[in-house]
């Protein structure tokens, strides 16, 4: 069987783009609440066949810090509403919505879910989070957020009765016979009455099962707790890409190992590096590019979003002195694999605070051409690293169109992209079989 | 001052048409998880000016009988993503979702329902519910659901919470400035810090104020707690049609005194009674629709609505009995008024099982033809019983275009009903001033 071809996923976070300051560079800000900006988004990306959007999202603001809320940019539309209607405006394109397994009901998620993938005829998916932080927690009537275990065990819970209340009913349950009166076929409908440690759900859901069976599912934990539940459940992960080769192929294999251990296929489980590449027309280019978007973030915004991912106060620091920092990986409690990829930058060599910030920065990004990042993206599909990506645009819209007009084609060209949607679901422009009911016959 | 024009909000539950079966009158059912069902639907509201939809919604399928099962029609979209996917669709009419203040957070609602606003440029709306059956709460964690006035106090501070949060930015917070990077003005926000009996959301929300300030809140609980909750904080509540004008006056002079009590002005609360109208040619005809479509019940499903209304199985009784009921106001935690009104009915004279079964559907529909159903509501609305009616179309879509085509030009040549918008936000269209914000100075 040959090799499924390379697949995208066009992601956002800030409406402006993945830069924190990305909105100084684009569209008017003001336009971010406004359905003609992600629309040219959502259509810009399906004119470059990206297998779907994805909504990555946060239920907070954040204001730990004054910056975050003089200069960032961490409100936005809700996914579900923003999808929901660009499900009107697209044909072919997936809507991913990430959902926090923390802070939902499952059967919320999957009403919502299945509403979605209706109504969109088979292009819904979500990304499972487990919400890190606390000032989430504080909007939800908890001082602290859960441990980090407790969270994915949860998380576990939650997909799986999500899976129950979509296989609720088989997929020709609704008979719909006017002449008869039968709405329903009752020997189709399976009662969850799920009672586990973390919720109570006896179920059906009130929507028939969605187009798709099971919406798919995607993760990006990369702690061994967030590896687990991916091998077994998800359909993609996201994982942090900008490494070396090796590192992206190590990561590459375990995942595909996670999926075989839990007996699924390797294909079942596409794994999908982070990709926020930076487009200049010469290596000089883009690296001026780099320089001016870093260059309208301030110091001070620098500082505190490497202060957010270390979990603790920089303000009192000297910016120019040596950084040090005493690391505890065990007590840790939000993003681990960020925390741990500071902890390695640091072991490489000695850094200043705001050559560390910088660089954690920098980092984020993958400065080149057109020539040389889509030589990337191939070297890593090709070499076992990748199935395919997401694209986070550091700008929006610009980095996103160039994207499609001058790397797209080089990969369509290179026969590992495909010229054409294969369907009109995410499943079957994933390459995903579509699941049967875990009561199908 | 003149008396504000008649409003209309076209409301759903079944997707079929309010009447139980009105699935088997209509368009083919299958059809219900498909937006274009659903855009005509929408469409045909507002080419009659309807001020709002309202998608009525429960969280549960109603499996207590198995009639429900096998004839009933209580799977449908879920409201936001549906309304979202219809905001592009429509320019005028306004988009309630019901919200069970129950089974939500208020951090997640406050926030879809300015997502909706924002996308819709100001034509959302929600409607609380507080959630009466068991049912719902075992998809929810519980086994039975809180008792009446528990719920009702956790609705109330759910509506603090949610204003709170829509507040906490000023409607001028956000800067936009491109060239010094100040993205939000952070004079312009007010942490919430709520800490009540049943929440704690420390706020911010992560979305702008919506256009409306505050979308309009529906109420339709008729209790003393629902009527005090809807005095002191509803735009307009919903409520029962079809007694006589002398029992519609009370209500409606009930809620204004309660709006008045509240500091608040009789118009700023909306009462809108429920009108369920079948619209025959003739009386002769109308009284042979309404016969038609009782006809298409099962007498099982008639019998199971009655006694899901009265909390009970039924399924033992002698439907050609003499029923005799023993009523428990003080203990009944459903529906109370719909409660009451059986009690009221029985009251009158002996009724047979499948009399009262009978008689309970006939008595939720008004049967007449355009003459005489326009006059209804122009008597009704002339004095003082109803600022407007929320049209629960028995059969859809063709009771709606027939209401559209047939009854509201009477009541425009009338000089009651606007030949056009007010306005193209849903607080202009229901005659209601934008909020200013608590903070606001």
């Amino acid at each position: 069987m040959s090799r499924p071809p390379l697949v995208f996923a066009a992601g956002v976070f800030y409406p402006g783009g993945e830069h924190i300051t990305g909105w100084r560079s684009g569209a008017d800000a003001s336009s971010y609440l406004d359905l003609d900006y992600w629309t040219r988004f959502a259509q810009t990306a399906e004119s470059g066949r990206f297998a779907t959007l994805f909504l990555a999202d946060e239920l907070y603001v954040w204001d730990r810090f004054r910056s975050g809320i003089e200069h960032g940019t961490n409100v936005r539309l809700e996914p579900f509403t923003l999808l929901s209607a660009l499900s009107q405006l697209t044909t072919k394109i997936g809507l991913a919505a990430t959902v926090s397994t923390t802070y939902n009901e499952p059967y919320h998620v999957a009403r919502k879910l299945a509403s979605l993938d209706h109504l969109s005829h088979g292009r819904a998916a979500w990304n499972l989070v487990t919400s890190a932080s606390d000032e989430e927690a504080r909007n939800f009537g908890r001082d602290t957020h859960l441990d980090h275990g407790i969270r994915y065990e949860r998380g576990a819970e939650f997909v799986d009765v999500v899976n129950g209340l979509w296989d609720g009913w088989d997929d020709d349950a609704f008979v719909f016979d006017k002449s008869s009166g039968r709405y329903a076929d009752r020997s189709k409908l399976h009662v969850l009455e799920h009672r586990g440690e973390h919720f109570a759900v006896r179920g059906p859901l009130n929507i028939p099962r969605p187009v798709q069976g099971h919406p798919p599912l995607f993760q990006a934990g990369a702690s061994e707790a967030g590896r687990a539940l991916a091998g077994r459940t998800a359909d993609a992960v996201f994982t942090l890409g900008g490494g070396s080769l090796a590192s992206g192929q190590k990561l590459y294999d375990d995942y595909k190992r996670r999926a075989l251990a839990a007996g699924r296929g390797a294909d079942d489980l596409k794994v999908l590096p982070w990709f926020s590449p930076i487009i200049g027309d010469t290596e000089a280019d883009a690296e001026e590019r780099f320089r001016e978007l870093a260059e309208l973030t301030p110091e001070r915004v620098q500082v505190d979003l490497l202060a957010h991912y270390l979990g603790v106060d920089l303000g009192e620091r000297d910016v120019d002195e040596t950084f040090t920092f005493d690391f505890d990986h065990e007590g840790f409690n939000q993003s681990k694999s960020g925390y741990k990829a500071i902890a390695d930058l640091l072991a490489q060599r000695p850094y200043t605070l705001r050559e560390l910030a910088w660089e954690v920065l920098r980092r984020r990004f993958t400065v080149g051409t057109p020539d040389t990042l889509a030589a990337h993206l191939i070297e890593r599909y090709e070499n076992g690293a990748a199935d395919g990506f997401i694209l986070m645009a550091p700008t929006l819209p610009d980095t996103l169109t160039r994207f499609v007009e001058h790397i797209v084609p080089r990969l369509t060209d290179h026969g590992i992209y495909p010229g054409e949607y294969a369907g009109d679901t995410l499943r079957e422009n994933l390459g995903l079989a579509r699941p049967a009911g875990r009561y199908a016959a």
